[in-house]
């Protein structure tokens, strides 16, 4: 119980209920990754879809970063796109091309043939890393976030089949199409939502849902086509599991702060793009936050880097409710030492 | 004298000074393209690096979508990067890659090896194709538009060498060698400015500076590292030709918009991915506003177009100072029908 109560009095919990904290938490998008050689080395016995899929290598591979920095959270070594595999999309990691379906959704036929599965069938690879991590966290007081992509993301995959650029089909789809549109997204909703309580259900303290293309879109289609399926995926969480904190990401969004209060998450991921403070106001005070330094930042010497640091950590001040983060994953070049001192100067300035 | 007061009181120059005006006047960026038979028809002769050197060709593209529209505007058929060559930069497009650069600008020696010539020194196909086309748009009473890449779009292509999604090394050199930075910015900064007063005094009614990559930054970074820059180079064409109007392009820009009030520009191009109306009051209301549809609405069925032209014309709606335009340049895919369609739509909506 006194290791439970660790967690859930951690910084990181703490800030996402928007509570007072000794120091800015600070976890890192992708802080288990290329840039890291103890990952590096992994990599050069098992592919990406391996360490994901095994849970005894997923848990080793998500502490990495836990025993070379004093980060305040975990996260699930995993990715945002599993859960479409249960429905039936053929997902595969082509080596340095990012993932591919073979079987894209394009027609309402397409979308038909989906299946409608709880999300646990199929995935049970995910809970079983989350169950092998919880006691070992517990222990050191780290909170656990499990996480999947948001509705729209998944279906942009879903149906372009690939990361793209303009993501024109997924666009043509949802304006051309509307009825397989919605029946599309429907599934996914329900899905993400399952998906992620099964994870809150393994151990997982908190859950990030990442919409990491919502940025493509306009407001008034955000809203009317993307933004209810959203919700409805974080409502499922939300009745399975009510204290369980809730992180919504996305990127290239400052035109669409004003319509994520709707969201039902608590924290709210934003990007570089738009300065925290004014990013805040449009959100508004009843969320926290999460970012939101430019992952390229940390390329720099120390010295560039710094400063910027510096002004996250200031347009944040002030306020309750800040999780220090990268406003996207960060980059494969990354020094290792970026980092330490990254994690180091966010813990030395106090509130 | 009849016909230059029919170009300075047409619609579009109008707008640009937020002037009242019978219809909402409408241009489209690339207006000019794929998408047009004719102009494809062209493109069998031609490569696009002729069609763009050769002025009678240049001026005949610029004619085409007059002829098959009823636009309010001719933009001048060229690049945002031609400027680069006269500064030393071996720029070519390979054919369905995009424009790239063979001597990329790396170091701090790279960027004293640029030269700093009079713009219009190389670049007379552009003066000659502008000079074509005025005495024929006079007569229509339509005006043209010359354009630029702003400098940190120049900047962007000139040290990456093509374009990239992240951005890493132009960010690099800004964040890390900012003396380079700077010195490579000023050198932009002239020579936008010099070539687009050029293109005034050759004939052009209007200017719209592309700063086509802006949206990858921070604010604090924009504010100081590029924002000086683009100033600067607007600068130049406002002491040449006071009365002429400059729009100012970007994307994925919403959360810059505040700052865009200081770049000394007339009208502020913007994007979909933010309301029209809530990026007018975050610009304010001494600026006129060119957008904002999302280019891939114009592959949909007209059904589902219609709406979301509606929508962007209500969000202008009831104040002087809108210009209909894509948030970017028109697909190569989009049906003309939808064009002609657009095109009609705007015109018979009045404000």
């Amino acid at each position: 119980m006194k290791q439970v109560d660790a967690v859930a009095q951690s910084r990181f919990l703490r800030a996402c209920r928007r509570e007072p904290v000794d120091r800015t938490p600070i976890w890192l998008m992708r802080q288990a990754g290329r840039y890291m050689p103890e990952y590096r080395a992994l990599r050069q016995k098992y592919s990406m879809l391996e360490l994901i899929r095994t849970p005894e290598l997923a848990a080793e591979v998500t502490l990495q970063p836990l025993e070379a920095f004093d980060l305040d959270a975990a996260i699930l070594f995993s990715d945002i796109l599993p859960i479409l595999s249960p429905m039936g999309l053929q997902l595969s990691f082509a080596e340095g091309e990012g993932p591919q379906i073979a079987n894209p959704v394009r027609t309402r036929q397409d979308v038909a043939r989906l299946r409608a599965v709880p999300a646990v069938e199929g995935l049970s690879f995910v809970l079983r890393a989350i169950e092998i991590l919880r006691p070992i966290l517990d222990q050191r007081g780290i909170p656990l976030i499990g996480f999947s992509g948001a509705p729209f993301t998944l279906a942009a995959y879903a149906v372009e089949g690939r990361g793209t650029r303009d993501h024109l089909r997924v666009k043509g789809m949802m304006m051309a199409d509307e009825a397989s549109w919605r029946a599309l997204m429907s599934l996914l909703a329900d899905a993400v939502g399952d998906y992620l309580l099964a994870q809150v259900h393994a151990g997982a303290a908190a859950v990030q849902m990442f919409d990491s293309w919502a940025g493509v879109l306009a407001p008034d289609d955000y809203r009317d086509l993307v933004l209810p399926y959203s919700r409805r995926a974080l409502e499922i969480v939300r009745r399975g599991a009510p204290d369980t904190p809730i992180i919504h990401f996305s990127t290239g969004t400052a035109g669409l702060l004003e319509l994520f209060g709707a969201l039902g998450a608590d924290v709210i991921g934003v990007d570089w793009r738009i300065g925290l403070s004014d990013a805040w106001g449009r959100i508004g005070p009843s969320h926290a936050l999460q970012g939101n330094l430019d992952p390229a930042v940390l390329l720099a010497p120390w010295e560039a880097v710094q400063p910027r640091v510096q002004r996250v950590l200031q347009e944040a001040s002030g306020r309750p409710g800040h999780i220090f983060n990268l406003g996207h994953g960060i980059l494969p070049g990354t020094p290792v030492e970026n980092v330490r001192r990254l994690v180091e100067f966010v813990h030395g300035s106090r509130d």
